[in-house]
Formats: C-alpha cells, sequence, structure tokens
C-alpha cells in the first residue's frame, strides 16, 4: 500500500500574524512526523503559512483549489488539485485526510468543520470554535479542542493510534 | 423575468417533534407569503417538515437531494433535483435561494450556514448557533438570530425589502 | 408524490438559427405534453430557446446554473439553482431528469451525453453525435438517435411509458 | 514554484488486457520522464494499471477518487484525493492536470474529455473517439490523435514545450 497518510490543515484566507505563526509551526510538525499536509491551496492566511512550514521540513503538500487553474496555487504547493467547484472542494478537502487541524478562520473553515462532522473525520479544534454542534462529536471522541500545534500533534497522534486498532 | 423568490430552509435530518412544528409552520408561511420553498429534499426531519407545510398551502417546493435519484424525495417535493454530489449539494442549497433560513441541526445545518456566510447570503438563524463566526455577519447586517417562524418570516420580508433598494 | 415528470434539454451555449428553432420547439412540445422543463439556465443558445419554447405553451422551466448567481439564469427560467459548480453541475442536471434530450452542442453537450450514458439514464440524441460511445446504449436500448423535435417527444413517451412497468 | 507537472491518464474502469497494457506502459513513461501521474483513483482498468506502470519506475501517482473514503484507493496509489462527488469528480480530474491522456474508455472517459475541451486544457486521444466535437479542437492545436503510449509521450512533451514559449 503506497498510500500516504495525510493531515489537512483548515483556517483563514485572512490571519493575523499571530494565526499564521501558529500554522506555519503545525505545517512544519506535521512535514517533520513525516505526513503529507494537504490545506485549500491558495497563497493566503493559513493555508500559506502551513504550507511554508511544511516545506521548511521537507515535507510533500497537496494544495485542492477552488478555481480551476493549477498555477492559482501558493508556491509552497506541490501537488495542485485545481476542482472549480468553489467552497464545493472543502468537501474532498475534508474527505482526503486522515485527520483534519481547524486553525482560527472564518465562514469556509467553519464548512469545512462542518463537513468534517458530518462526515465523522477525526477533528482538532485548534482555537477555533465552530458553536455548540461540535459538542457530541467531543463527547463521542471524533473531535478534540487544543490551543497550541504541539497539542494539536499530540491529538493527531492520537487518532492515528486509535484508528489502527 | 419568471425568477420565483425562493426561500430555504435547512435543518437537522434528524428533528424532534419540537422542531419539526417549527419547520412546519415556517414552510406553511413561506407557502402562504407566495414564495418558492427549498430544501435539501430528503424525506426526514426539518426538510420533510417544511415540505410538508409548504403543501399545506399549496406552495411550490424545490429539493435539492444529496443522492443520484430523484425518486428518494420527500413525497411533498415538487422538483427534485438530484445532484449525487452529497454534501457537496449544500452549496446549491444555500445559493439557489434568496434568503436562508436555519433551523436546529447537526452537522449539515452547520456546513450551510458556513456556506451562506461564506457567500454572503441573506441568514435567518431560528434557533441555529453556528458559534463566533456569526458574529461580523450579525454586525454587517447579512444575519439575524430570531426565536420563532412569525419573526423569522418577518426577517425574511425585511431582507428582501432592502434587497430591492 | 408531488413530483413532476422533468425532460431535460441539452446543447450548445452558441447555436445557429436553425438549431435554436429546433429547441424552441422542442421546449413548447415538453411543456404542451405537461412535463417541466430543464435546461443549464443561461441566457444563450439551445438553453435560452428550449426554455423561451416551454413558456410559449405556460410550462414550468428549471435552470440549474453553473454559476452562484440565480440572477444570471434566462429571463424564461422559473425556477433558479445556483450551484457555482461551474461544469460539475451539468451532472446535477442530467440526474435530475427523467429522460435527457441532447440537441446540437459541444463539449458541454458532450459531457452531459457522457454523463447520461455512465448513469443509465434515458437519452435522445437529436442530431448530437457523441462517437462510438453511443453504440452499446443504443444497443441496451437506454439510448436513441432522432432527426426533429416530434421524434424526440415520441422518443421521450416511449421511455416513460416503459419505466412506468 | 515547488509545483509539479501533471499528466493525467483516463479510460476505463473494465479493460481489457490489450488496453491495459497500453495504459501500463503509459503510466511507466511518464514517471520516466519525471512527470507526476494523475488517474481517476479507482483499483480498476486504466486507472490502476497506468499507477502500477508509474509505480514500477518510482513515480509519484495522485488518484482523485469518486467516493467518500480514501482507502478505497488502488494500492499504487501514493496520494488519495476522497471527493464523494462520484462523477462531477471528472472535472477536478482534468483540472488538475497540465495534460489529459484519454486511453480507450466508456461513457466517464467521454464525460473526462468533454471536460478536458470545453476547458481548453492540452488533449491527448489515444485511441479514444468522442464523436466529431473533437474536430475543431484538433483544428485550434489543443488536441491530437496519436496510437501508442510512446507517440502519446511525443505529443504530452509537445504540448509542454508550447506552453512554456
Amino acid at each position: 500500500m503506497a498510500r500516504r497518510k495525510i493531515i489537512g490543515v483548515m483556517g483563514g484566507a485572512e490571519a493575523t500574524p499571530e494565526v499564521e505563526a501558529l500554522a506555519e509551526e503545525l505545517g512544519r510538525r506535521i512535514a517533520e512526523a513525516g505526513f503529507t499536509l494537504l490545506t485549500g491551496g491558495r497563497p493566503a492566511g493559513v493555508m500559506e503559512a502551513a504550507s511554508r512550514g511544511a516545506k521548511q521540513a521537507q515535507g510533500l503538500v497537496v494544495g485542492i483549489l477552488p478555481g480551476p487553474d493549477p498555477d492559482e496555487a501558493s508556491k509552497f504547493v506541490d501537488i495542485a488539485i485545481a476542482t472549480n467547484l468553489q467552497d464545493a472542494r472543502n468537501l474532498a478537502n475534508v474527505l482526503s485526510c486522515d485527520v483534519v487541524v481547524a486553525c482560527p478562520g472564518g465562514a469556509g473553515t467553519l464548512t469545512e468543520v462542518g463537513m468534517a462532522l458530518k462526515n465523522r473525520k477525526p477533528l482538532v479544534l485548534l482555537r477555533f470554535d465552530p458553536g455548540p454542534v461540535k459538542n457530541s462529536a467531543i463527547r463521542e471522541g471524533i473531535a478534540v479542542c487544543v490551543k497550541t500545534p504541539a497539542e494539536a500533534m499530540a491529538a493527531v497522534q492520537d487518532f492515528l493510534a486509535k484508528e489502527k486498532k
């Protein structure tokens, strides 16, 4: 089986420097742990920062773009998937990951969190709050809330360890 | 211009009797006001209840289905759109509406609310809380929180009146 | 069961006057027979002509648009479904129909014919040739080739009669 | 710019041994030339054969799946993109490629060829005939017909050389 483990990082296309630093560290840790990073692929915000982080550790970066042109991807993306499905590509973003990490973001991130929860994909909420819908997923053990990239990586590893059993 | 005004009702496929009564009243009021109702089309929960309500008032009901088969629609749906796009059909649900009303629901509803906010579609939150992401939309006047179907209809009419100007 | 029978008319966004006349007659016949017409919804070519024809006979017209804005629909469309899925909306165009009629067109029409054949949707090829892939579908009785709108309607009625058995 | 050149191989999920040999050789040549291979990802027909060929030459293989589960990919796929968009994922298959090669196939392949032509993606028709729609694309130089994997690779290199100018 050749399939690589993919960890998704979702979050705002507009991000504060603090959130970008968070996403960059997370991307670097994902690559250091040997995982492939997946983002929404655009050269902006959390997507760009996480991808830059992963390339610092020579990781492989997949970007699933909303538009039709692979050349619109961040320069830190190795494999650009162009969909022209706009926000509907968020479904592919989430389903392609072994674990999804949601960083601070807005309505787009909310959509991705909703799709992760709907499809029961392991979900790490890193300082992102989608409201009360998260509660039952947390109780069932398919979502966790964390505060730092280090805690996010520990949660990712936990989810993958559970999956193996 | 033949195009009919479409009001969308989103909400859980699993719903309590109280929420179903809410959705049924909302659907009926939408039809009584002369609008076309749009739902996710399945014979379940808020979708079915709102559609049933609209048919009580001889309304026209459009259902956009996740699966490939129009015959999977609720029996209260007049126009069944079959997509086989699964959760990605939520984007079409939202974009096709002049105003979206979100009733209580789970992760699917969260996705639809995220897509409405992302695409700046007028949004009425009827006892559904998508967390802090809603706050900026409320400040900008593209989302409102209400408690009853009557308040939801008033909010719908307000949005449509503003649009005309 | 409220669900209305939907007949889809696919074909080029750029069309000769002869092809537009063909599509207009077909749209009118579909409405006269009591069916709902479905097209790709844009104000162009076969889509516009078929919709205009259906409105001449007071038919109901559904248009599934590639873009995000229902107001981009042809003025002859009653129910505008906005998807923002671009060419991927062709899947919904085809699946939502009880029978698909393909008029002369280009690559977009080829895509819709491919999706109809893939999903074994009854298909009438009205002067449109998708190459050798059609042959097995014709042998199996799920596709037919015709030359005129009258023949197309006869084929539509045949497919619907077979379905009932 | 990290982005890798991606060559797509489309074709039937059901394929004769002769067609599978064709696809396997093509996949191997794509990897030997240093390109990333993209297919529809399933463990069947042309998709599986091309992926197997690429892995014989230590290539990187991306598979864009119709379903929701990355584990449904062929064992020769490195990067599995799960979409749950069914046939609508064909749009992403085509748009993500720098050049698309269509091998013998059925209705699904016809859909992908239609989407490539519609989006003016460089297209190599390797013993697959989509009917008369291809003719204008051939005249404009965005599609070519070839008979062997070696000719297909020459056409791919030609398209990429033209793009650079």
